[in-house]
């Protein structure tokens, strides 16, 4: 017998509307006594089906909708998941996606809970897909079961159905359970774990591959598949990459008697810098790459990626705000990619006061005529609240600077207009105009971040 | 003498923080006795320098901000204004466009009041610019002067410069201020005009040349820069048919035993459908486009132009929501991108009802794995109103939808972070799912908009 949940009156409304979150206080009962991960239907006050997923009453979301679909019984059987991620697999090859992807993204999948990040490369002549999964939730740990049987069932599934042809023998399972958010849902924070390798294979330097963000081509970058931040690559910028390379590509005023210089700032391992070195070298230019970051081994391996694809390559590892102190004027392309520097609501004021000086410094060393590409990866940080620190950013620098591109996350990362939640990636590119001179009066009492002197001729 | 408005105590604050407008309630002084269009230093109460721009005492809007660089001493001037130009079509060649691109977007070019978009097409061998401009405020009128003279000298300018080899003799100049917001600045309402032609050439039917969507060439497009609406074509889609192309390019799954079907609603003259046909036939697809429009003369440009690119072409003249009512499931690719719903603020009930009730019909006749693209260019429709519309037109379709692609307007429509009124144009692409089957409780009371019964075998 399915639990069933009633919500309290009006409650059903959030739901309905397609987010997949229930809180404690809105359910008309209490959920002590379920086992946390187990199948719950969700009914409105009157009785009525809302949804099915599973609840978790030691979690703040005490449910998670994995189904609206009235007729689909029990959303949670491992048919059902694995159609769910075969489904979420093949949307991914429509979007045109050939080979490393996102191929489960949580709640953009009705998969709550849940991320793979799929990674294909070759090593020693033999293609190998690497499955990079987090757990987030009970309800997802009790629904997969023991993993590598899981995830032999749906690369089996998958071969049958067309969608891929590397084999199980060639794919490999790593759990990166390392997330403190975990223990939020009453899991243990895990340490990384290959459940499934392949033989002779090294994951802590693999050779992922990506879709060109110019071409037709792949581009080979490597990184830890193993120690590496989150699943050891981030995906998320892809269509940014894309559309900021798209921009660089036409223009006829880049600098030909010296090279284009890009700035990578907390590049990990270097996707920016690599993907814009590959278009940029296409059309016959020199490139020189600046990369950034307090780890050095993400230098390496950004070092290495950058070089791969033609680039001249400087590193500077550190604090990203001091090195940037020590920086001229001089960057044509300045990749402003920091980790998010929001990730509770507590740290809104210090975060904003982070992304209003590492963008201040961003805006400072950009040539005239140059690009600024400033993210946030911080979902409780609003697009709206960023606008505004990066708007401030400008007029520090007294320039004229004009938006032109705004992105989100890829289409890998597939959002729910419900549920907003998702969508944390913000992004905003500006072309670099003239710089003022002369004072600028601030109106508000933060006199924070690096204030600049207008270089000017006063 | 300059004239000062002073501004009231903290009325500086949107300005400063780059909104260029200001309201006459926001004055320390009564505007009145300016002759409009005029010079204007604004200063804060303290009688700081906050921006020079023009005043216009018969506008609700009495201010208008040109510059904020305290050394720019008369930005209205015709040297200052041809700078400001030529910056605003260099900054389009650095952003790769390369024939037909909107040269000045108002306030994004810190132009407020001033539109050009400059057509180059071919026509009996000779390359042709037509400069399609709108002067919507007396500020702009008063500083380009008569019209011809500011033109010759711009684009001698621009000659000089290298950012065009097009001759004066070669370049049209039409003024399109048959704009009805024209009377608010006092100003007439008047039809269109040629100020300067080119000899032989025919610009009712022009064959105006764009960058690919897809690829590194061109696309020509014919309409009618005289008489068509706005300034003949609408230039502010590009990125986001870009973003559409490369999703839809690489997608493995489309139909190879019959022609892959796109439906252009409202498509005034088919740049969606001529580009997307493009791609779809350089990857060797078969291509039918259904091209809806209530005006028949676009409708036959749009054939034309889409026919052009290879497809086949099915138009259908008429009323988009009665159209759209006799339509099957059968697009792989659905444009849902009507002009603006809501142009005054008592519109946004009935615009929103028109928004959800286009959008209910564009997800119900998409096959399941194909997009929609979803497109709202009413500035007063804010951007979260119309994610709650595209979300319950998916709902009213039971259809499971994953948001990919997010967009707005094009790099040549720069926007300014501290002036979001410039940033209209909004665009969600889904890529549709499967159908659910069953009863769906509708929680709001709006029983608007076409219901859908589901196809269902429940």
């Amino acid at each position: 017998m399915t639990v069933i949940w009633k919500l309290k009156k009006g409650a059903d409304r959030r739901p309905r509307s397609g987010h997949p979150w229930v809180y404690s206080h809105e359910l008309a009962q209490s959920p002590k006594g379920l086992v946390p991960g187990s199948l719950v239907e969700l009914q409105d006050d009157q009785g009525r089906f809302v949804a099915r997923g599973y609840g978790n009453p030691n979690s703040v979301i005490t449910f998670r909708a994995v189904s609206f679909d009235p007729k689909e019984w029990n959303p949670l059987e491992r048919k059902s998941m694995i159609h769910k991620i075969l489904e979420a697999w093949k949307s991914r090859l429509i979007l045109g996606f050939r080979e490393s992807f996102r191929m489960v993204f949580s709640e953009g999948d009705r998969l709550p809970g849940l991320i793979i990040d799929a990674y294909v490369g070759e090593q020693d002549g033999k293609r190998i897909r690497v499955f990079a999964t987090q757990i987030l939730t009970a309800g997802i740990q009790k629904a997969l079961g023991e993993a590598e049987t899981f995830f032999k069932e749906l690369v089996e599934e998958a071969i049958t159905k067309g969608l891929t042809d590397i084999s199980w023998e060639n794919s490999a399972v790593v759990l990166r359970n390392d997330v403190r958010s975990r223990q939020l849902e009453g899991l243990t924070e895990d340490l990384p774990r290959f459940v499934k390798s392949v033989r002779g294979a090294e994951f802590t330097d693999f050779p992922i591959r990506l879709n060109a963000a110019l071409d037709d081509g792949s581009v080979e970058m490597n990184c830890d598949l193993f120690g590496g931040q989150k699943t050891g690559f981030f995906l998320d910028q892809t269509a940014n990459i894309q559309a900021v390379v798209r921009v660089l590509d036409g223009n006829p005023f880049l600098p030909k008697d010296r090279p284009v210089r890009v700035l990578d700032l907390c590049c990990y391992v270097g996707h920016w810098s690599a993907q814009l070195t590959r278009a940029l070298r296409r059309n016959g230019h020199e490139v020189e790459v600046t990369q950034v970051d307090v780890s050095e081994k993400a230098l390496q391996f950004a070092k290495k990626n950058a070089e791969r694809q033609g680039a001249r390559v400087i590193t500077r590892q550190g604090d990203v705000m001091k090195v940037m102190m020590s920086l001229q004027k001089e960057y044509d392309v300045v990749i402003a990619d920091p980790p998010a520097f929001v990730k509770a609501k507590k740290d809104i004021p210090l975060g904003r006061h982070a992304y209003l000086k590492i963008n201040t410094q961003a805006f400072r060393v950009a040539n005239e005529g140059g690009l600024v590409v400033s993210c946030s990866c911080s979902g409780l940080f609003v697009e709206d609240d960023f606008r505004e620190v990066l708007a401030k950013a400008i007029r520090r620098n007294f320039l004229d600077a004009r938006c032109v591109l705004r992105g989100g996350p890829a289409p890998d990362h597939p959002g729910r207009l419900g549920f907003p939640d998702g969508m944390y990636l913000k992004m905003f590119t500006h072309l670099v105009g003239a710089q003022a001179v002369g004072t600028v009066v601030e109106t508000e009492g933060d006199g924070d971040g690096a204030l600049v002197e207008p270089d000017g001729d006063a």
